[in-house]
């Protein structure tokens, strides 16, 4: 779906590695969270609570997921699940659009 | 207010001036319109169709407004307003939060 509905959206930005990653929260009507959120170029490494669905909407950048060896390459849209109570990698090459789920247990 | 209830929120960013500034469109209950945005330190030209309001949310920054001599400095939040079909200078020093608002006639 392109658009959320009936969503409550909290309206400060959440913000990483000095601005070169933001996000706004919203909650959904179903009570789940995800996050909208842009990366700029470079590189970061992001730790996880509970699991997350990373749904990149678009961009140009590689993934190194907890366990695997080898960096995941994206161009475009793509979806990626991270384990929860781990870390990721990202190497960001373009403006990366990426909607983040948090499913509950 | 914190937080927009009710609100549709489309999923795709808004990206201008390569990432350096982005944004996400909410629509609200009543009807209006408000983009949340990122602005990184730059510099930046932007023009407008309607009248907006700007919130800033946080951030260290100067504006000139159309038909103003004089940069507005802001550090922290603040509001200004933007005339309909004119455009207006943003000079950022530190990432900036905001609520941009775009009330109907």
């Amino acid at each position: 779906m392109s658009q959320f509905n009936n969503a409550t959206i909290v309206k400060a930005a959440n913000i990483y590695y000095e601005g070169n990653v933001t996000s706004r929260t919203v909650l959904l009507e179903d009570g789940e969270k995800v996050t909208l959120g842009i990366m700029l170029p470079g590189s970061y490494e992001f730790g996880t609570d509970g699991p997350e669905i990373m749904e990149i909407l678009s961009g140009d950048l590689s993934v190194l997921l907890p366990g695997e060896q080898e960096w995941r390459q994206i161009q475009g849209s793509a979806t990626f699940h991270v384990p929860g109570d781990s870390s990721f990698k990202l190497e960001i090459r373009t403006v990366t659009d990426y909607c983040c789920s948090y499913p509950k247990a």
